[in-house]
């Protein structure tokens, strides 16, 4: 059996107690890294959860790359060295970062997976995401009532200027490499009031930004995101 | 102090570490029930970290209406019997299903609590959303790499046809009322063998249907939602 597990935004208290029973259990836990040698934000987060004198970690890299010859390589190498595990009967646990569905390295993996080795038995098990951690940290509802949310990210910006149009809340994403072009969008659609920035919501140095034209130049962290709740 | 807590979608063991720890330690609960004398789905699922020997449980009634008169009063009933326990220096926890931020009656009550207790101390712990749990019991990705999600109610038809346009995926909550509607919509833009119908997730009872079809005119849960993942 192998188990996808959220190990949700940060804070290790905000892993599920399924998520901490069972990647204390399994014998073989899967941590991806972007780099060699490099710690694990999930790991870290699920480090209370490990016993490395009885499980085995086993690496997983995945580099920070847009080249799709680079990406399915790593995808496919992965998938290999997971099932390898599996065919030897051992269960394991894929460790992500928030909820294994939202942006995460997961499912590609798991597409993989489940052409080479049809009878995979897979469990996901959901954690906290980071955007849910991000409204509660800044007190932001995202949505009530019969209202409508757009999550996209900074890659897009015809996307996020219609997300701004057609929904009440648009949560964006990847934002750290267009900050500025966002910024300059959302004050063209008199929305630069109405939002607020959380960086690493719920780890160590989060940030919780009302004023999110200051930031407009600045260095930020990846793990930033906005949030624009319009009144 | 008072804690807004996510409760997650249904398995009592998808709480997090967090939401156990500080359910079990306030001395009063608030717990949201839609009739007198019902039970409470967020208190069924808390229900192992409750010891009713040594806390307070509050019920707040809202009922299910559209009137906002009829809301309102119910909103500023709860926000007042919630002010009085904090005032008297108790902490308390109000239960949430799901996570606080999402479509949530907690977003109503803080905003009457901020206005008439300005010095109040307040902290939203997130959960792992229905959302993030249907994803993961049907084993549909909500978005991978630069992709967008929307996330809209049956409520808005227009809404939704432009949500089906315009996004990777859509999450249709909300959909038990407006059911044979929205399948109509999803056959007329093709997507209706793109969708996965997920009833209770992680809940006894549940359901992941992706003949969507066949539940025409069929009764289903209130908790259903329909997450449409565009290949």
């Amino acid at each position: 059996m192998l188990y996808g597990v959220g190990v949700g935004p940060g804070d290790p208290e905000l892993l599920t107690l399924k998520a901490q029973r069972l990647i204390s259990q399994v014998p073989v836990v899967f941590v991806p890294i972007s780099r060699q040698g490099e710690r694990s934000v999930a790991m870290d987060i699920a480090q209370h959860c490990l016993d490395p004198n009885k499980q085995e970690i086993v690496f997983l890299l995945f580099p920070m790359s847009r080249r799709p010859a680079v990406l399915q390589e790593a995808w496919s190498e992965a998938a290999a060295k997971i099932a390898g595990r599996l065919k030897a009967g051992q269960d394991g646990a894929f460790l992500t970062e928030g909820d294994p569905g939202l942006y995460s390295t997961f499912a590609y993996v798991l597409e993989r997976l489940r052409s080479c080795l049809p009878e995979l038995r897979v469990e996901i098990v959901p954690g906290v995401s980071s955007i849910n951690a991000a409204a509660a940290r800044s007190l932001t509802p995202l949505a009530t009532g019969d209202e409508s949310i757009a999550v996209v990210t900074g890659a897009h910006m015809d996307k996020l200027k219609a997300a701004l149009r057609n929904h009440n809340t648009v949560v964006i994403l990847k934002v750290k490499p267009a900050y500025d072009r966002i910024l300059d969008m959302l004050e063209q659609e008199g929305l630069a009031g109405q939002a607020v920035l959380v960086e690493r919501a719920t780890s160590e140095g989060e940030r919780v930004v009302e004023d999110i034209k200051s930031l407009r130049g600045q260095e930020m962290d990846y793990f930033s995101l906005l949030i624009v709740r319009k009144r």
